[in-house]
């Protein structure tokens, strides 16, 4: 049991779309990701997807609307809904996901989520 | 589905300890809380405790252990855990629960969590 500094962790690596696990809540990870470029459309059927920026800017593609998402801001994506985060410079977002779900949607092309 | 600006809903109430809820996440709540003073000791014997720091900084006291939590520090507490979060100054702090989980760890004493 010791505060968890999110810069300090975001400062342990440079690679985009690479959430590193920072810390346990019941029975979700949390994490630390830098978003740059387009992450694939996808969804997940059993869980809600929660992102709150921490530092930049993120867009959030939904099929019907795009939604920027400034520092300080959430967005969270309901379970079942096609999604796709962008951000046109790095952005540093706090993600929150129950343990085991892979961040594309799909195992076989899913981030490791090393642990920091 | 939108963006929450957590300063923008953080700006809609001015008393302590009175937790708001600005979104869902599976079966969790998400609020933003302002602290000040001290809060009882207490725990939660079936779910972990999310405290990040928005501005500010808070004392989290456990049993035997006391952390100071900054500004874009994380502290969860562990269920069973025995603590009480404190702050000298106003600090602002994102919480994440389940849904009819007590602050204060009973119902009797636990603050009402409208929504905003």
């Amino acid at each position: 049991m010791q505060p968890v500094n999110l810069a300090a962790k975001l400062a342990q690596f440079t690679t985009h779309w690479d959430p590193h696990v920072i810390a346990d809540y019941n029975d979700n990870e949390v994490m630390v990701v830098k978003f740059q470029g387009e992450f694939p459309f996808h969804l997940h059927e059993d869980t809600d997807d929660f992102f709150f920026v921490l530092e930049g800017e993120m867009v959030m593609d939904l099929e019907d609307q795009s939604h920027e998402v400034k520092q300080g801001e959430l967005f969270i994506v309901p379970k079942g809904v096609t999604h796709r985060p962008r951000a046109a410079d790095e952005c540093k977002v706090l993600l929150i996901e129950p343990k085991g779900v892979p961040n594309t949607g799909d195992p076989a092309t899913a981030a490791a989520k090393p642990r920091i």
